[in-house]
């Protein structure tokens, strides 16, 4: 359990106008959680402090050496006033992974929790309450100390702060088009692409800006060592329907497990739609498309929850999805996990957490 | 042309002890070059001031997303007291070449080289004089946007910073033991490989720490597809002298063009002996060790130039190279690329420039 000191804010921010489209990740909340990490010492001064500027010294490690971790999350605010966190500890969780992975040092999972939810508390009257809005949590840790040499930082921050949000993609619910990318790899089996680290991010951006290019608003990576099977998108994991059968390429070393992905697949379980996790090959797709069985294809992220997909572009080929709208299958998706996180569909699951 | 800005401090530190074993990395100078980007803006603002915290908004896109790309090389003091660099414009131009695969803007590869010579020039006390010491340049570039969201920052800061440096590897010129890495991936064809950014040095730490506890110094990565064929060092190229000829792995996308890797290569050509940039199996390694026809191995880089290997281990196959000290071709590298760097070799490659 966290002793956190609470250092308020004398001079709280103006909330966004209610008409502000809350474009994501760009405003963000009064205050920000703040904890140290230094070899012999563990984790402590856990605090909350007015939002502001971050000082380090230029030999900073984050700056050269990439040793950074973030998670994604949100909170949301029910009709009768609840605030409700979703599935909170998938993320604790994922972020000792990649913890791990990275050599930084592991928060306590219950630790974790608490600052997010003392941070949702502490500025509560930001989280927006406009169909589609949600207070976005950002949690993250940078490697501090100042030092030139490859080795693990012995210096930490562990960092919280808020953003409130509306549509990640401006497209909402309306089908996005997707390239699929044959020629930049975004990670490998034995690589870092389980983790959720910046390097993972930064190599995808050239891939990124030649789409958008072409007109495409996200990219659909291919395994790094075959480049045939399908892995995931710039920041969401992918679903198909085929012949009534859900399918979603395999954790497999160098997939984000997405926790919306894992909600997906429990869904689909609970329901007793079939479900299948294993290798998908662009081959096995485009059959689909050609022989009429693909049935619907969509994205699934904490940002968008679920991105339905209408066009998908390998090389020259060009597969059409759907009808140009949003497949009975994806909607229902949306519906029951939006509502859960909304407090408006029962949570059979035990999926949401409600700060009090 | 940069129109620098001077603030000069006004309190500048005391200089190492002359007995200080100037442990790599860890101290700096008076002054560090800074420049920001602004989309529609560019470069601007170039300016020297006091070495200090930098700050920056808890959202800055580095933080996050691993948009990030350092350069290292070395100013060097000559009997005769002038400031030599080695090769500066191959820093420059592999620095645009990182910027490119990172979606970062470029920088004119003359303002780079006058960042790098102004700094210097500022800081030119702080060159230690003592055999194996130097001064360590380390430009860099983060992106400063505070946005959330995948996409190329629209702000950057370029830094340039010095550190008085002595040997990076304690054991010298003695040979170091290597671990051939066969779980991890460092990196792959159409990722950040080539590129030198914080991504594939957090991607290699993980190895790293399991090779230290295994009593290595140091790890040679393998292919990210077959894991067959040989890569690079942790931050060094690796060479072979196998029957008389000089054979390092070829620039195949995924292993970064070292300067002093370059140099090797130029100086075989010099010198008419044959070198070979081509692929490198860990089993022809280990054949040309069975058969006595493997002479020399070495890793090369800027902080520690050759590094003799003496030992490699491959899975549970250990290979004995040499006779415990360094090989005589290594030697003659070492010795010749030292030299010219310190003005005591005739630099008839013309790799020197003088900081006036
Ligand atoms: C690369 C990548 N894949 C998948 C996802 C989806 O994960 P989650 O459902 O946990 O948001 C994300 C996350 O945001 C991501 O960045
Ligand atoms: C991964 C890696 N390979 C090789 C090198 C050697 O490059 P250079 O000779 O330019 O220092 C470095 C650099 O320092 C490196 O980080």
């Amino acid at each position: 359990m966290l002793n956190i000191r609470y250092e308020k804010t004398t001079a709280p921010k103006e909330l966004p106008a209610a008409d502000n489209p809350l474009k994501f990740g760009t405003i963000f909340t009064d205050h920000m959680f703040l904890m140290d990490y230094e070899e012999g010492k563990g984790w402590h001064d856990a605090r909350i402090v007015p939002y502001g500027p971050i000082s380090l010294e230029p030999s900073a490690m984050v700056f050269h050496y990439g040793q950074e971790m973030f998670e994604g999350l949100k909170a949301y605010k029910t009709e009768d006033g609840r605030t409700l966190l979703f599935r909170p500890n998938k993320n604790a969780e994922r972020a000792n992974n990649s913890n791990k992975r990275l050599c930084i040092p592991t928060i306590p999972e219950e630790d974790f929790a608490q600052a997010v939810k003392a941070m949702v508390k502490m500025d509560e009257r930001w989280i927006p309450t406009k169909p589609g809005t949600s207070l976005y949590i950002r949690p993250f840790v940078i490697a501090t100390d100042p030092f030139l040499g490859v080795r693990p930082s012995n210096r930490y921050l562990f960092a919280v702060i808020l953003s409130p949000v509306g549509a990640y993609y401006p497209e909402g619910l309306n089908p996005v088009k997707i390239w699929i990318e044959d020629e930049y790899v975004r990670a490998i089996k034995g690589g870092i692409g389980e983790a959720k680290t910046g390097g993972n991010y930064v190599a995808s951006l050239a891939s990124q800006v030649k789409a958008h290019e072409e007109g495409y608003s996200q990219v659909l990576w291919l395994d790094g060592k075959e480049r045939k099977y399908i892995e995931e998108v710039g920041a969401m994991n992918i679903f198909f329907k085929i012949n009534g059968k859900v399918l979603t390429p395999e954790l497999n070393g160098s997939i984000l497990p997405g926790v919306t992905r894992d909600s997906v697949i429990s869904l689909c379980k609970h329901w007793n739609v079939p479900v299948e996790e294993r290798r998908i090959s662009v081959e096995e797709l485009y059959e689909a498309g050609k022989d009429g069985s693909l049935e619907e294809v969509f994205g699934t992220g904490t940002a968008a929850v679920i991105s339905p997909v209408g066009h998908l572009r390998f090389e020259d080929h060009v597969l059409m999805v759907g009808d140009g709208g949003i497949g009975e299958f994806s909607q229902k998706i949306y519906d029951t996990i939006t509502g859960i996180q909304l407090g408006k569909v029962e949570d059979t699951l035990g999926w949401t957490v409600e700060v009090v």
